[in-house]
């Protein structure tokens, strides 16, 4: 394994800010994640980043997310030996050492677990993930649209329990059977999912999703610095599109079955004044309408932030007040292919709606 | 290893009857794996009972029961494949090859479970048990009571789903854990129980209670075949007492969070005429009433039989106009200990009541 890259201070809280952006609503808070990585850094951590493309085509990789209800994920305070006992489980279950460790998805908190886990096991993360944002489900990933093995899969929690999912008939099985296990622990555990070669996340992963997170997080910060629309910056960086900007009026939002459900209703401020906003979520915005239209759906990314610093705000942040803006940001284009709304394009997510992307 | 004894088809006959009535409503219908033994045998298969007192200290000894709501049990029909997979993923979890499979309870078809995997794995079959009837929950077992290790465990299903319990915390997490995997596949699932040692059978288990099985079962059909009452020959055979003879007037079921819950009313026959017996279950039953008083409480055995063939009737399988007799068999001396009624007293079940044998 080659060209490792150290990751500074800096680019962790960069991460933060981009990865919670990314997180579409969900992926959790990265803010419990990023104070542990402060403490680790301050200790003389310094963990590595490698680019995916230097990976052996058989080196072990461990792929790493925190599994639950974001607002539980809130509540419970994050440990990072809690996400590193998921990875060595998993060692110990395969009886192989991973080389390196890499997210679930590059959306909110868990951009930052693999960091975490890595600063704790002395391995270096790849620059890479399998979402490109933020989705509630396990077949929701890129792995799952090539069709690689979904098990198996280990789960630990903040007590003494651990799981491994052997074998799972099928993607909707290995989800079922641990969305079960992590709603019994309590609707938060940490996971590690079914193991890939080098060779698998060469041509299977979304490439490169760490640096694009670390990128998006220096624009906020960079446009904040210089008193610039952080919002702005952002649409222009990432050839974006503001489709709203509100007050938020309305949420509704419940802690079910492991996931965090609901919906929230804008009112529009500025250019959208007299236009309202609706969105709904599964942990992630999955779609908004405007004033009763559907105006965009997962898998375009549906970014809600913070219309004055540009920070996101997940759905188990959203409340009555919030000046907000609606941002879209281009999906990673496996997830637009046939294949790839089949996993997670709204019917996915039990809408019956057509994809249409807002970037077309 | 030393002493196995070949267990005879009609045995296997003895075997399904006997262990129904120590099923105490519970641990499933013999009925489906009794016909897959019947195949088995014809096919040529004979299946050794080892005396648990033979087995070396460091045997390795495979703890097999189905789990979940008995009435899924009837609906599905049962595989020897199924639990053989649950034994063979335990071994391949561990890296030991088992010496022998023993039964989890004594009641019901998890009487035969080890059977059928010992059939088609070519082990014998530990002459023993942990509960010596049947319970609901994985900690009711004299193994817990003892204290031992309540992990690893594994469950499949008959699609191919195969989930490790690796930790628990407690007993309470490990039946939570399997509990809730076991829902997530149906409510009904094969499980290879935390392995025990040749030197924790012989200490903590309860010895001999295959044997006792087979012998209930041959009382009944002895008298059957003499044309004697088999309620009376059971009671006189095992001092058991019988407690009510009547009809069954009302029953109230429902399969819910894994197990078979609801309670049954019996108006009385013959010298109970006028008198009326109250059950509540738990997929066993748990306490009887008679009058409105408490008569019986777990871990006395609790068998409701039909009164005119001596066989056991489950709670799924309770139905309005029955004949029954209400038989109470003493309990193996461990459950009644102090630490045995924190696991299978009444106040286990949720009733607030002091256990009082009705055998003292």
């Amino acid at each position: 394994m080659a060209s490792l890259r150290p990751v500074s201070a800096e680019e962790i809280e960069s991460l933060a800010i981009g990865a919670w952006i990314l997180g579409t609503g969900g992926g959790g808070s990265p803010y419990l994640a990023l104070l542990n990585m402060r403490r680790l850094y301050r200790d003389g951590v310094v963990v590595s980043l490698v680019d995916p493309m230097d990976l052996a085509d058989d080196d072990d990789v461990a792929v790493v997310s925190n599994m639950g209800a974001p607002l539980v994920g809130q509540e419970r305070l994050t440990d990072p030996r809690t996400i590193a006992r998921a990875v060595t489980m998993m060692e110990e279950y395969r009886g192989r050492r991973f080389g390196a460790i890499m997210s679930l998805e590059i959306g909110g908190g868990n951009a930052i677990q693999p960091f975490m886990a890595a600063a704790l096991l002395d391995r270096p993360v790849v620059d890479a993930d399998c979402m490109g944002r933020a989705f509630p489900e396990a077949q929701m990933t890129s792995f799952a649209i090539h069709d690689l093995p979904m098990y198996p899969l280990t789960l630990v929690d903040v007590r003494d329990n651990a799981v491994v999912v052997a074998r799972a008939a099928s993607w909707t099985w290995m989800e079922r059977l641990s969305r079960t296990a992590c709603v019994a622990v309590g609707s938060i555990a940490a996971t590690c999912k079914a193991p890939r070669t080098g060779q698998e996340v060469k041509s299977c992963a979304i490439l490169y999703s760490t640096s694009k997170a670390i990128r998006i997080g220096r624009t906020i910060q960079g446009a904040r610095r210089d008193h610039r629309d952080p919002i702005a910056a952002l649409v222009e960086a990432e050839q974006g599109l503001l489709l709203f900007t509100g007050k938020i009026a309305d949420v509704a939002r419940r802690a079910t079955e492991g996931f965090l459900r609901g919906t929230a209703t804008l009112d529009g401020l500025g250019e959208f004044r007299g236009a309202r906003f609706e969105l709904a979520f599964q942990n992630e915005f999955a779609v908004g309408w405007l004033d009763g239209g559907v105006r965009i759906t997962t898998p375009d990314l549906i970014c809600v932030l913070d219309s004055v610093s540009g920070d996101a705000i997940g759905t188990e942040t959203l409340r009555y007040g919030q000046r907000v803006s609606v941002v879209a940001l281009p999906a990673p284009s496996v997830l637009l292919t046939p294949k790839g709304l089949d996993h997670v394009g709204p019917r996915a997510f039990g809408y019956d709606l057509e994809f249409t992307s807002v970037f077309r």
